[in-house]
């Protein structure tokens, strides 16, 4: 039975995670979600890389957790990697589903693609207090297209604003290439939240990760609402030894 | 519900949507599936690409039907763009399946990769009235491998020679990129039709679409005989808000 | 009814085909499984990649097999495209299932990317006989990532060692161009053997076929051992008229 830690990616928090968790604690596992720094409604906003980095760390050694497979979702990628750095013993594997994988001397920003950046930037630039809001168009035809319309709202109305920092924060990441920890890359095969091709999610960012374990599944970036169970079990299958 | 208009593509004609039309109309939708100008058996073929375009216009425009969901397969797609430019108040969304998404300036031709190109010019040389006919070991491996002989065959026996026009035909398209309608793309997963990579449909075809809503189904270019009730579901999850 | 010849890939012998010989002849066909020379436990290692040709050659043609489906798997590939050099009038199609296809003046290795080329190398310079085993952390995460562990080690002890020469040898390959025996390549979705993107085997091993049957499905480059009953059916799919 594993011990998973789930970390959420931008705009979502760690109640998302609901029903994930009640699965894979059915099928007799444990699971933590906790929410990154910075995220969620109605905290500070004002936040670093590091800040998000921590949070976890924290999290994970006041738990006292071990042998834990580390999951990160999206920009929880870049979190999970640095996570890795700081608390390798701690983990059994790490599990990139849909995930930034950073590089040393990046930000996730510059693995955004131009449309993106443009938009973030605009938006961050435009809010009181540096932070991105998705606009709902893009959630529903590029996010979470495998919902209907109405599932889409309400999921919608509780996502929270991204602080823009995290995303530009060049990490550095010295030490995560020669980390020996076994990964997977989980791919949904309809996640377009990144443009599939040239800046897609797969292979390109998986290929990052040189030997790992790539599983798959259909759905698009958020099958955490639209197929919870499904996704639990393929995390399951991402997981094991 | 909503209001289906289908656009076949090369070789088709709007009897083929048949088996897709019953099943949406099953489901409580309308579905119109017009023949294309120069399209389908014993009609004149010496067509440009501005008279397929009218032939759908007027189709649309005579039945009054707004709030159009308006489908375009393959050649199809380069129908339906040009379609949306002449009635964009009367479209809902645009879906292209397996669609060719033209470029201003150019011509469908120029998408075709260099052995179709040549070997569709020399078929239309050596015809009597400037068409090509699918050769039927293209037909069979490239476009419906996932039917059985029998059933390539029967299909193979109502398809009807192409006019080469409308697909050398350079298109103006100035007003497409401006347009707000939502769009999609619906795309097989073992359509070869278009070699997979470099010439494919995805993610070239949908990539030029910017924000649009992907939707994928297994099978070939021609699920429109081999799985048509999975093509209806496909179309709906599409075309819904 | 289908006469099938299944030639394995590296580190497998004819035997580990068992469970799809099976199903095949279960459905009504004959299936033929040989073991390549220089593959397998217990026999000498020294063969060149013409030796390999002729050990397939041989069966079939001691066996009088005509009408053969002719099927390559991995390494297998470049096999059966010599082999259709030598019978192309016993044979009725070509599968290449997750296989390399050869070019004309190249050997396989010049189709591995470059980290298997240099673990290759090293493996078989240390090796007492110019072979080479697959670690068991590529297997069990590149190769067979849709197995539980068990399966996972207990397919592995039954792998052999792999002698490097067939792998190095160029192939002259001056007649397969020119043969007109149908073809299909069988293509499973989550196949890591080869890592996807630049060096993955579709579509860049498919697109070197022309004109192909493309079939695609679910899992690891070792079905063979996790779903056999599946690429029975599927194999099947890729060798019917």
């Amino acid at each position: 039975m594993s011990v998973f830690v789930l970390v959420h990616g931008s705009w979502h928090d760690g109640g998302h995670w609901g029903s994930v968790v009640r699965r894979l604690e059915e099928l007799g596992h444990t699971a933590h979600a906790p929410t990154v720094a910075g995220h969620g409604k109605d905290v500070p906003k004002d936040v670093s890389h590091d800040d998000c980095v921590s949070s976890i760390v924290d999290y994970v050694v006041q738990h006292d957790l071990t042998e834990v497979v580390l999951v990160g979702h999206s920009f929880g990628g870049t979190v999970v990697a640095r996570v890795a750095e700081e608390i390798p013993d701690r983990l059994r594997r790490l599990v990139f589903w849909n995930a930034f994988v950073p590089r040393p001397g990046k930000s996730q920003y510059e693995d955004l693609p131009p449309h993106y950046r443009e938009m973030f930037s605009t938006l961050a630039a435009e809010s009181a207090d540096g932070t991105v809001m998705l606009p709902f168009p893009i959630w529903r035809d590029a996010f979470i297209q495998d919902a209907d319309l109405d599932l889409a709202r309400r999921t919608y109305a509780t996502l929270s604003s991204e602080p823009l920092r995290p995303l530009t924060d060049e990490l550095e990441l010295s030490r995560f290439a020669a980390l020996e920890i076994p990964r997977s890359y989980l791919n949904g095969t309809e996640d377009t939240a990144l443009p599939p091709g040239e800046w897609g999610w797969h292979p390109r960012m998986s290929g990052r990760l040189g030997l790992h374990r790539l599983v798959q599944m259909p759905g698009s970036h958020e099958v955490l609402f639209t197929n919870p169970r499904g996704l639990a079990e393929k995390l399951l299958e991402s997981a094991r030894d």
